[in-house]
């Protein structure tokens, strides 16, 4: 099982205390370039994999989300989020996303921010996802950039110039990294960005779009001290379409 | 136009001494997984973007391609591959991969080894490439990782530990970077991963590996000096197919 760090009372205290717990989608600055990546809502039902407090489904169901289902280890997050609405279009159900089950051919999008680099099995995950996605249906994703999962020890270093710089190590070599970030060892899976987008291959879908996220010019004007995030990117973000014909023409 | 950088003198002549120029192939340590990407090539006709000293060429025909063009700003690499082979199947030409033009629907594979990282406007490459394939032709080729690229000073540091790293800066900056290898003032286009998986969808190519490339294991047995390029890939490989259906299921 997938080590559930979220119900870690530290953790979970730290986390809750995050602008993005606090704001919601608008308090992560990665959420404009990941919500231009979705598809129409409307009449749709989508899947939400490490779903938290829930405020993706609640927002996708304000955007025409025909049913949302979210998926959570946390019982901490789901009990917040249940609490946060009485949409019976909304459910939220506790998974272990190395293990869980879906019905077939039932979602026309499958959603998850930030949680696949938590899940040691991807492969299944993705069998599983691809099984529940209709013909056409999308996986749209974010996780830590690998850049950023790679190191040893990750920080910012300032050299001997005053460049900021990022120093990588181990970045071929893919597995756990164990960090420090709310609470004392948290394990993340770092994998390339070429793991990703050949698994979903692997897997039947078809790459729609990859980002690697760092805040626009825009962000850094409103937030002046992110622009070192320029330097290095801290999310990937992709989105993958369920293909059952051959994309090459006959 | 592009810089030529091979017609340089000192470049060229540094070029030349390298393992890749003096044993061909079998001197690329990534063209074992480049090859693996590789079509079965049987009556295909070929396109080489930057053919070099043609070793690619010779080893297509020999593997069975109808005939190959190989394209190349530089007049010295174009004399070299020439001089080396009496194949009237094999044609090269002196072109700069910025301006060229080709006939349409005219190859089944087209290859590129490390040069579209000197090209400024990758995406008229990529029309002119897709509209020079067959409908369900390949690309395959190699360029710099954006790792590799980005740095205002690459290079290995060694931390207070001994850690080998390879600081990142600027990764989201793109554009133009100025390095002395072989010759002062070398200059590379650094883009993204996802900047070329995203260009190659926007010019109707399916995307069908992406490989982030360092030794294997095999490899640093025999050259121990190697393991440290686990730490950050030297190269991105690419496959992509000219896609004319829709990849979606109706």
């Amino acid at each position: 099982m997938t080590q559930n760090i979220y119900d870690n009372p530290e953790f979970f205290a730290g986390y809750s205390r995050l602008d993005r717990s606090v704001e919601g989608l608008d308090g992560a600055a990665e959420w404009p370039a990941l919500r231009a990546m979705l598809p129409d809502l409307r009449d749709v039902a989508v899947l939400d994999l490490g779903c938290g407090f829930g405020w993706f489904c609640v927002w996708a169901r304000a955007n025409g989300a025909s049913r949302v289902l979210g998926l959570d280890v946390s019982d901490n997050m789901l009990a917040r989020a249940r609490s946060a609405t009485e949409d019976k279009a909304i459910s939220y159900v506790m998974a272990d996303l190395e293990e869980f089950d879906l019905p077939a051919a039932a979602f026309g999008l499958a959603y998850s921010s930030l949680a696949l680099h938590y899940i040691e099995n991807l492969d299944r995950l993705l069998d599983t996802v691809r099984g529940a996605l209709v013909p056409g249906g999308d996986l749209v994703f974010s996780v830590e950039h690998p850049i950023y999962t790679a190191p040893t020890k990750p920080g910012w270093v300032t050299d001997s110039e005053g460049r900021h710089t990022w120093p990588v190590d181990g970045y071929l070599v893919e597995g756990p990294r164990r960090t420090d970030w709310l609470t004392k060892g948290v394990v993340k899976r770092h994998r390339t960005i070429g793991h990703y987008v050949n698994a979903l291959l692997r897997h039947g879908f078809a790459i729609s779009h990859v980002e690697e996220w760092g805040p626009d010019q825009a962000q850094i004007a409103a937030r002046p001290e992110w622009a070192v995030e320029r330097h290095r990117p801290m999310f990937l973000l992709v989105s993958a379409r369920r293909v059952d014909t051959s994309p090459v023409a006959s």
